[in-house]
């Protein structure tokens, strides 16, 4: 039996068609983040993007390398398999694999003849601490194209971790680009109840989408307020999302006594890389990057920040699977999702998403 | 490859497609138990109802409440948010609602102008320990048609109970609609080998299905025979199983020495509802309501007569999930089942519910 | 996206269809082995066979019987119920089934009059350690047709097991008609590395394929090393692997020492019968069979050979299961398999079983 849905529903059902979600087919011509560098060593791992069975593992002379996780030949898991030098030797029947994923020797059978058994690699790039993957078309594959991580730059210094988020990615960004959720699902971490009320800008290109939020006076909370001595005080919470690409958002923000004039305030900023990359549609591999501008040389300040911001982003993560949860047993018929204003930019950002997945694999179904 | 099946069998195969089963659409416009009175206090409960994922509290007034449990903004459960007053604050984005569903507040903009974000309420009438909810179309909810619970007039008293029986509803109607299980799945319990054999009386109206079955003379299995101190004597056992909406079956019995005159029996009678909310194809609340008009003061009996019952209907409920494992393992292709004369209520009920279905939701879809 | 296949790999991936995977229906005419003799008592017990849920039991005389799992009145699992002398009991209204599956007594009716109840029964034959079973036409069942099992002769003996397979039933077939697999998967157990360059003959005709190995000069594992006395010796391995229907292989083996004449040499050979009966399309049923022609008084040497026999064994139950798992969550659009020389027994065996299902399934869908 089908709700009453009302007339605005009706038609947020229909614009909801236009906005990505849970069932958008994946945009692979993009880079994504496939791990941390210190997540690949010299042993193989199994990690799934995009829908795609990948083993991962680093050469001799440190190059990440990423391979189709399936041998050729009778589909054995290569991650399951034995690395020996820069060849992978399926744990099956021994097909020997180069860096590049050609099959170089077949034990039964002398001259190998293999050539069709050699699967597809993937391109990577290392680029400090993160390892970015190209799951699309080859040729499309541009280095060139991979966003900057400002928080790399002289005069920072970072921390990242790693999370496996039980929900899809599109609901991760739409959860950075409107942070007036710090009122409520971060209430107990860094959210003070006034961030949702408070003034803000959106700014939106074809690509790209910001939401600025000007936070004034406020108070801080301890994982801003301790480390830059302004607990307690009236401080400004200046802080601007920006969806970069479909697999990262950098959060940018800065901290000052309001009573300190401009020229004489430390420069108190951090900022945040969140990195989502789709595992599944119902699983996202989200990996953080945070990073400071001040405290440099002090550890204990970057455990601790480090310590109060996952604990923030772990209320994300059981979040966003709530939402995931409750979406995927819903029956559908009657859904529909309602945006008010500051919604505008992640609303943005969503059709943006569908726009790319549908010129993506409505070409390639035209192939 | 099909098997051979004999003429009666593909005779029951097409025969079965006129009754409910696992895969009927569920019945909406009926008043069903969302729950007992004391599971609903002052915080907020997810269950799932007829399929749908709802949220229940107590406003301070002591009304009950039944929303969808997914907020109109961005599907957070509001199972998992704040109970403020009478309000539920999304716990994801602050997003206000009332008792009534309508959203009140949104955070982020003054002057809310939400309306759309507003979500379904649900009827809910509390009656005596239970609490009933209409899912249906909110036009057709008439408290009037609640039924009547015998059991919860003067001089009666009775205790209850929650279980989760992981099986389709309608195997449960079907249960309580032949009791010639008791000899059997209830051989350890509150089952006499008699039983099964004992002579009975069908009687069938357009919307109602009785089956009476007279025990006598027997032995009463302890939960009856021991406050009644019938145990050991020439009794006789007296079961009527009414259905009396898809929500909802009494069992009626009474018990009596044989070798009393009728005029000098103490009147020993106790009567069960049982309480069937479908939550999704697979898995019901099975609520029990018992009551017997004797004993009335003594505790110790309403302690044992509880204890062995639920130990009883556990077994019912062990055995309807056996039944529905092996039908969703089954391939369906060669699935018949094949019905004798004590069947005769179970197969009226079902196509009673099969044709509250089929109206409902043929109706439905030609909206 | 679509992968860009080579031309190869699309070729292989248009090969594939005509050679049996996990789509494939099963192939229901043919004997498979149920159980080993000793799992069949005087008990029910419940086994899925070819899909098809079953319940098994030992009447009086010692007779093994199959029938289907499900009471033909309200779907209660047999296996479930009572076994009261040849005849089973349904656990939940009494329904009771003589061996042959007919409904011989409904409690609550006199005269029964419930042929229609009656199931299915499933012809079983008990040879030896094994308990044969036909899934098919019975009119097809031919006793005559059940493969021999040589290492059941006089002069030889055996010892078995029975594991669960994670796996679809094909790809152990395929493991069993390939064992350049040694040299890899079971290099820790009974492989060499010389196994998997080894020469190899292969034989195939209509319905039965046939792989020769002359591992020649080699050094046996202690499975083969220790009871002989050849460990460490010059000695020859020499292992047929034969297809002898789907639900059966067998490997025969002999070894000895190569600086011994022909003439001279002790006879040691080992047969060892894998059966293959699928359950589901995941999940397979292994039943082993082991014989050997030497030390046939020695019981520790069966205790020895059993456990080093099965430690390797169960490499292949890890290994075929981390296969079927990564084809479960392969999206298949782009799924190939590309053979190799030493396949050519397989692939026809793969194509046999695609012929043998199709002919049966578009036989029976003509019906």
């Amino acid at each position: 039996m089908s709700e009453k849905l009302t007339k605005v529903q009706r038609a947020a059902k229909v614009a909801g068609r236009r906005m990505a979600d849970h069932t958008t087919p994946f945009i692979n011509n993009m880079w994504y983040i496939a791990a941390f560098t210190d997540e690949i060593k010299r042993e193989l791992i199994a990690r799934t993007i995009l829908g795609k069975q990948l083993v991962f593992f680093r050469q001799e002379d440190g190059s990440p390398t990423a391979l189709d996780n399936r041998c050729g030949h009778r589909s054995f898991p290569l991650s399951k398999s034995k690395l020996e030098g820069d060849t992978i030797v399926c744990g099956y029947h021994g097909m020997r694999y180069d860096a590049s994923g050609t099959c170089i020797e077949v034990p039964s059978q002398k001259g190998c003849g293999c050539s069709g058994i050699s699967i597809r690699s993937f391109p990577v790039v290392e680029r400090g601490p993160v390892i970015w993957i190209w799951m699309g078309d080859e040729e499309l594959a541009d280095p060139a194209k991979i966003p900057q991580l400002p928080m790399l730059e002289e005069g920072w210094v970072t921390s990242h971790d790693h999370m496996d988020l039980k929900a899809n990615y599109v609901y991760l960004h739409e959860n950075l680009l409107d942070l007036t959720h710090l009122s409520y699902l971060h209430a107990a971490t860094f959210g003070t109840p006034d961030y949702a009320e408070a003034e803000f800008e959106t700014k939106i290109t074809e690509d790209r989408m910001f939401l600025k939020r000007n936070v004034v006076p406020t108070r801080l909370p301890p994982v801003w307020g301790k480390p830059t001595n302004l607990e307690g005080k009236d401080a400004a919470r200046i802080t601007t999302s920006d969806f970069v690409s479909p697999a990262l958002h950098i959060v940018h923000a800065e901290f000052y006594d309001i009573n300190i004039p401009e020229s004489d305030r430390p420069d108190y900023r951090i900022k945040t890389a969140h990195f989502a990359t789709p595992a599944t549609q119902h699983e996202t591999h989200y990996f953080v990057l945070h990073g400071r501008n001040f405290a440099l040389t002090d550890d204990s300040v970057t455990d601790f920040m480090h310590g109060q911001l996952m604990a923030a982003f772990d209320e994300d993560v059981v979040g966003l699977a709530a939402v995931d949860e409750l979406i995927r047993n819903h029956d559908g018929e009657d859904y529909y999702e309602i945006s008010v204003a500051s919604d505008k930019a992640a609303v943005a950002m969503r059709r943006y998403l569908k726009k790319l997945s549908d010129a993506e694999h409505v070409a390639s179904s035209s192939d």
